[in-house]
């Protein structure tokens, strides 16, 4: 979306691509401490870590684990606490309250499936395709299912009609909607992108007769 | 919505129509004072008005000015309060605040221009057709403009750039976005129908990086 120029927040021209990233200090300037040559460290979001070398603040890189996997710590900016806040920030859930998610095949949706495990929450979790399925009830959530117009009925019989009381939307397009009909009257869908390039759509019966409000959740909001 | 079934409460059939209405008491049963035969009164919502009799209980009935319109008074019970309550629930407006709405040429629109007026609110007034035009800016809005992709363009030129900071929507489809493109970032869409007979429609770049809601209103629930 940066580079299509459809994101919220846009760098300066010229600028090179990359919101995240980790890297070794190659290199300390005069006066630095605590930060020695070969330090794995976070990069600031936003700094362009499509770079074979970045040059930043001493005190904005976060020290990390020198034997941890790379590709792993690389993420920690962005997918993790979004999904982790979407989960704290609309909903006061409680342990087994349940939460439905679309894309669940994504990377926030496999932090979300693994984070709401540890708080005790249950998760309905909706891909696009029959040969995502097996890859996401791997991770551990609840329920796994392929979206579609029906997705409400066959959540309701997969979770014996369990409330749910937040949707996690991804996707957009009709997808948002079929989210809203799961939803216990009165909940709330969290929309953080558009996979499908479609605008979410929510329909007056579950917006007006069932109250189902429909939010935004963009990191970057938390950051500035 | 009643009579197709859409509607989010139904009566138990057989059922008469009609939610809203005023009657003259044509007879009065033992023990009830304070309603005269004759005497005009507003019918409980839901009351079966399309009918020439209606039998209700005293108390549920709300005596009015026996010399007023009958046809405004009629009105009295959806139209008025959904207009109020929507300016007053969702936006703690101040004045001088701009508000704006589209389907501005329905009942709901004209109770709602006069009645943000009084409080000293601007409106912009977004309808369909070129014809609607005359009609609602002689009720006395602000500004009022056919809707359309570049509806956010024509308002930001008549307004001078102002921040609006509520937006009300009876139509759904992509009238929903073109409302949620005129807001200041971190405002809500209320909607309260959807004349166009589609879902509502907002695009991510609204919901995530502009922070614009998508709520429902619904007078029932007040009243339950």
């Amino acid at each position: 979306l940066t580079l299509t120029g459809d994101y919220g927040i846009l760098p300066e021209l010229p600028a090179v691509g990359g919101n995240e990233g980790v890297g070794r200090v190659a290199e300390a300037g005069d006066g630095v401490s605590g930060l020695d040559q070969g330090q794995t460290v976070l990069l600031p979001v936003g700094s362009g870590t499509w770079s074979s070398h970045v040059l930043a603040e001493a005190k904005d890189l976060v020290p990390l684990p020198n034997d941890a996997d790379p590709k792993q710590l690389s993420m920690m900016t962005i997918n993790p606490p979004t999904a982790l806040l979407m989960l704290q920030e609309f909903v006061d859930l409680k342990e087994g309250d349940w939460v439905i998610q679309n894309a669940a095949n994504s990377g926030v949706g496999g932090y979300l499936i693994r984070l709401a495990a540890q708080k005790g929450l249950h998760t309905v979790n909706v891909v696009r395709r029959e040969s995502a399925v097996a890859g996401v009830a791997a991770q551990g959530g609840d329920v796994t299912l392929v979206d579609g117009p029906d997705l409400h009925k066959r959540v309701k019989e997969a979770t014996g009609g369990a409330d749910i009381r937040l949707g996690i939307d991804a996707v957009g397009g009709d997808a948002t909607d079929h989210l809203a009909n799961c939803l216990t009257a009165g909940s709330p869908v969290v929309n953080y992108g558009m996979m499908s390039g479609q605008p979410c759509q929510m329909s007056p019966a579950n917006v007006v007769f069932r109250d189902i409000s429909l939010r935004g959740f963009w990191l970057s909001r938390g950051f500035s």
